[in-house]
């Protein structure tokens, strides 16, 4: 059971990251690669094709078509993350307006860390303990407000 | 393994009737209902609570807060389908900008279809015949691209 | 007679205290808490039904369904606050467009000063001595204005 | 204790009338008044100055000054509702984002009805009965999600 | 002769010092004021009829409802400045988008320098002196282009 | 004193209409013609060398590139006019986002009214008679809209 | 010498009739085919490395990956066409916002026509006979004009 | 074989300094000039009718009309660069949404590099050398991400 994070760039890293710690967190097994639609399609072409994983973090930005052109090539489910430039809806709506038959699972922008968390949900569906884990996350993120609010509670 | 819809208003029946196609189709189990995040929150609560399904799709327009507040009561997937109205971009972005910890899959403007498929792509994870259903939509869709391309080939 | 403001988020603090300062020059009592209508949506499920507060102040960014979400929850008056990000119009667009009969009191951008003068003309309506606070408040802005001007002018 | 509609146009009569409906399902007593921020000024003042109502609602369309214009000359609560057009961002914008100092509560695009209970729901800070009429409208739009729900449901 | 030009806010002044020094360079006589819209409505008032102007130049952000108002008081040119802001497309097209009947004379975000040379080609309208002045500062800007391109030809 | 109006494309003709209309009931000359600054810019550059008018109204949708080319071209006032279509902002902000030195009065979508009384309004600057007829204008627009409020009156 | 036109769906025939209509005038030979980036990627494959044409003109909406798919597999010219839907700003930014490296020539929504007149402009590089149909064409698009403004000239 | 590059201002040099980058590296000929289709619109003249370069790239921000002004004058290809700034969707939808008749082929916001890989395109197609060169370019590309990719990969 793993996760495949494919980044369209190296400057995506810092949004590769945020998905990274998330996985390691929930001792989840993930290989990382930087694969390009537009620069290096035959390595997205061979990368989809041979990978093992379960589900695809596909994270890319501009006209970010790296998440729609893996979800072309497999019926496996694909999280897309558009990420940040001078314009953000590019790559917003070049992740989420797929058309109809190839969906693509989008995240909000930069969120490399809810694309994991979303890869794992997907992946705890047969799986009693990760779904234990990721209660147990949700759970950290709840006593994070409790706290954050007891901080600054009038 | 079955899917729970989740309509915010009776108005977004066009778009669920999409899911419930591809869902027919695949031979997929669902059940189907209307609760709006804004108009009965105890409703929406209910039914994340007693729901035996294994992944959500919620279909809402305008400030399309449905799918969070869904994902916010559960770990399983939720997919979040942004309705059409005269702004557009404030139920894609409700749908998708989700804050750090708790994702929403975001599929494209009305794509029910695309909700469908990839409920059936997660439920797929672990199932060999479902996986099977799924390549042979998707190689429908290819003949009928194909067929299309021959009707106008020049 | 109160104000209850909620924050969806630790970071949202800096527009929080917009509203404080202004709740304090105005004499009014406030309570202020975090609570994530996304990461802890029980904790808003319990702080609207215990709050006596009059009206609520909910702050929050992104998706922000936080002020949507107490109104769903209450028939009191509920004041939203969009925060700034990196795209904006998710917030505001978030904020605003809520559905028929769940209304939102949406303000501008980081306008936690503008939902606490809100919040007082609320209160204000039965409250004789609130109504002359907000006068000398408003004359106090003219006089800046006029101040301004007389440094400026040409 | 009533309510003062202002209209910028006659063309924005069919939001005034989502919100005349439900002020009357209420109970609540209200005057509608036609007074453009742009073409009669003089007018919208005089109306300001002379309305012995709680709250204003203010209803316009493109750039719609109206909700401001009239928040500029009062503190009492001024509820602005968007007109929907060509643009559609231009009166959302226009009626949000306003100066520190000068709140207006912005509800949705053409949400005339939205901005009718946000009045009621100002009105019934210190009212017990219009809290009473208020809670029971709002059964009133779960039971319709309720009776729409089972008319679907699967 | 002259001009009038308005600020909504001192935190205006950047933009209107681009104005100024166009209208030093051609010799035109000005006042600069700040009146708000919103904060000070009466003063914007009382500026619009005592002043003996020609022509209106007025600059504001955010929702700029001020070159609306002053041109809903008067018939005198009045031409509109967006103030660049966290959302922009908020001023740009609260200026722009006036109703039928009051029109204002949109330049771009910040563009208090193009505002005084619209000002100017008014007032040159009938002033064969002025029409010189403007014809030698279109002159001015040919020569800095010429001489900008020498420098970077190849 | 006259004023040159030029349009884009034939298909502006219904917004041309409505500055017709408007320049007529005010007694102004006019003369009218197609002229596209991207398919007949020799035209363009032609009719404004040639043309006698004091102001042009330059009438484009899209990439509205006509009222910047016709202000390239001369220093006498030019009011631009974008024209809807399937995106609005681009023939707006094409208008608007003049650079500095070059300046086009801007007015909103379709508002060929708005620039015909704009044309008006800096005509009079230095003609009583304009500004009388302006005048009766203005306030047969007020008697409009306090018709239109006595009728619709609560 | 010759152009493929490359439709991602039938239902963009219209767009690509007017690409067709342009390419029949000019003479120029061309290939019509549907294929679409996500339902049958391998068929992008093939028909881009099967293609023995001079010019690719993609032709797609929504998350309008088409043309950049066709980018990354030659380096051959590729004009993108963004078709029309309830968002175009996805289909625009999809096409335009390509990484650095591999480009797209963006045109218009809905531009078959202009991508039609893009293709022979490159192939008019060095073809002396197909510069002299592009300036008939041109004549005859200003000589239309000139026809237009006589009709309506005032 | 060259290729005119065209920027409507000398702070445009950052993005034009990509394009020459690039142009040096694939030993094309080019010049550069900057003339701007506001302030110097016969130097645009001029540099057209005069260049006897094969391919035009215009760089332009704001309301950029250079590319389609230039576009207006010659039937070669026009490659159109929209420059950054405050707001972005300006120059994008200016370069990109012209009418029918008169393309321009637009990139990406400030892709000096892609607008020259265009034009080199463009020009190799009839040129075994310069397809070559591209071929060379666009390996070297694959290489770098195979190269990043060895970096980052887990």
């Amino acid at each position: 059971m793993s996760v495949q994070i494919v980044l369209g760039s190296k400057s995506d890293m810092k949004v590769a990251e945020k998905a990274v710690a998330i996985l390691k967190e929930l001792g989840l097994k993930y290989r990382l690669s930087i694969a390009s639609a537009h620069r290096t399609p035959e390595l997205v072409d061979k990368l989809v094709s041979e990978a093992d994983a379960d589900v695809f973090i596909a994270i890319a930005g501009l006209s970010a078509a790296l998440p729609g052109v893996i979800a072309a090539r497999t019926t496996k489910p694909v999280i897309g993350v558009p990420v940040s430039g001078a314009v953000n809806l590019d790559s917003i709506l070049s992740v989420v307006q797929m058309p109809p038959g190839i969906p693509v699972a989008g995240v909000g922008l930069d969120r490399g860390d809810n694309a994991a968390l979303l890869a794992a949900e997907i992946l705890a569906v047969r799986d009693e303990k990760l779904r234990t884990a990721l209660a147990r996350y949700r759970q950290k993120l709840k006593d994070m407000v409790v706290q954050d609010s007891k901080e600054v509670e009038v």
